[in-house]
């Protein structure tokens, strides 16, 4: 069953995030465990499970991607804390509890998102095989810069503001703000394997194609973003067809790339 | 003179600074009008400046520390773009001008911090010598993290809220704020010049020194922080006894180093 895959893989990513993550005791301490309060929250952990799996998919080793994982996580994270900020979508909760500037102030929260950020460089920079280093941060900063998730938080904020959405806009933005980091992990997941050009090229197609269905779905929970241009009947087939997308271009891996199918239907089929 | 050598040297990082950030056309516009904006701001560009020479002295070349030169000075810009917020120094303008989050709003401004920083990785890791990058960002993430720079600004937050001050909390400020990147500055320089472990070690003292009296200076201008504890006198004594211990500890490179002697000597006798 995939939910129990991804139980066991979530509890072995809390672990490892638990270990990366700075002592909440270290100076200055405030700091310290305002990022442990908005990493280990319950996440659901897909983008570091993407990462393993995609890994493991290019006979990749755990220990040699697991750095790569959290680090993304990490960065999905911030993105996270820096989004629900007062100035951008003024989030007060997350999954439940206070939002890191609710419980922490807006200063820290800023601080917080920075801290993650860079720490995410950091662990990827700890990867064995230097020779891939440089190649994946490049990789990865792409995605979440000004040309993909930050450009894609720029446009939604503009959307937000406008209270009108068009096609072209609301395709840019699901591409950037969130298929993008999903791509990157499964395209990295993938280089530091070291995998072939054609496996990196359909680990990262596998990545946007989810990507996007995941947010199609999280608009549809939402009931906002592609639901208003398609409404809910569309916006479902378009998920549908991606997903499928998704688990077609995984066909010559065979039976090895029933985890990342089955991520797909997961993620298809989720309710928050 | 040194400071015909910093203008010349200003001009060449403002040219590459002008060429690496992305264009104020592409999409989406205003995050990218507002990164050049913020960063091609008439500054000093003390800190890339510090990077080429570290690296020019080690035997390094100018065509494979540029990058990373730069990098440096997108770091400085989003700290400095973050420092300004609302939420922390409240800081309208920024030399002489509008500060980012006034000209472009707040949430912008976050965005564009998010992106100098993550660009600043994407510099480092187009780096030729891929061995080298790995080393090197995980020493600058180290040296601006929640550990060092980063940690330094929550500490600062922590000091101007309580209005009060004491000697160990400056100097971890003092360290971790300023000393942190431009040690991080001079550090990496000799690492990607291929330098030996004792030349590495020294480019980092003389960059901790350094940094260390541009703090003090900064507090005598702004008659605040090392100030409040020593006065001005106590403040200018400190800065000349970390001036000079950073010239004696070039000694062995001789006359090579006379340009990092220089910027070491203009640093203290700055006026803003």
């Amino acid at each position: 069953m995939i939910t129990q895959y991804l139980d066991k893989n979530k509890k072995f990513i809390d672990e490892k995030l638990d270990t990366y993550l700075p002592k909440a005791t270290a100076y200055p301490r405030i700091i310290h465990e305002a990022m442990r309060y908005s990493v280990l929250d319950g996440g659901k952990r897909i983008r570091p499970i993407l990462v393993l799996e995609s890994s493991k998919l290019c006979g990749g080793k755990i220990k040699d991607a697991i750095y790569l994982a959290c680090a993304i996580e990490l960065i999905h994270s911030y993105s996270l804390i820096h989004d629900d900020l007062p100035s951008m979508d003024d989030a007060d909760t997350r999954r439940g509890r206070p939002s890191c500037h609710v419980k922490y102030g807006e200063a820290l929260a800023i601080l917080v998102g920075d801290s993650l950020l860079t720490l995410a460089f950091n662990l990827i920079a700890r990867i064995r095989d230097k020779a891939k280093t440089g190649e994946i941060i490049f990789e990865i900063s792409k995605a979440i810069g000004s040309f993909g998730m930050i450009g894609g938080q720029v446009m939604d904020l503009k959307i937000k503001k406008a209270k009108k959405v068009d096609l072209s806009t609301i395709e840019y933005v699901n591409l950037r703000k969130t298929a993008s980091l999903i791509a990157a992990a499964t395209k990295t997941g993938a280089i530091i394997a070291g995998a072939s050009d054609k496996e990196i090229d359909i680990l990262q197609k596998y990545g946007e194609y989810i990507g996007l269905a995941f947010q199609i779905v999280d608009d549809i929970l939402d009931k906002n973003g592609y639901v208003e241009v398609f409404g809910i009947k569309g916006a479902r087939e378009e998920s549908q067809k991606l997903v499928n997308k998704a688990k077609d271009i995984l066909e010559s891996f065979g039976a090895k790339a029933n985890n990342l199918k089955g991520i797909a239907d997961y993620i298809l089929n989720r309710e928050k």
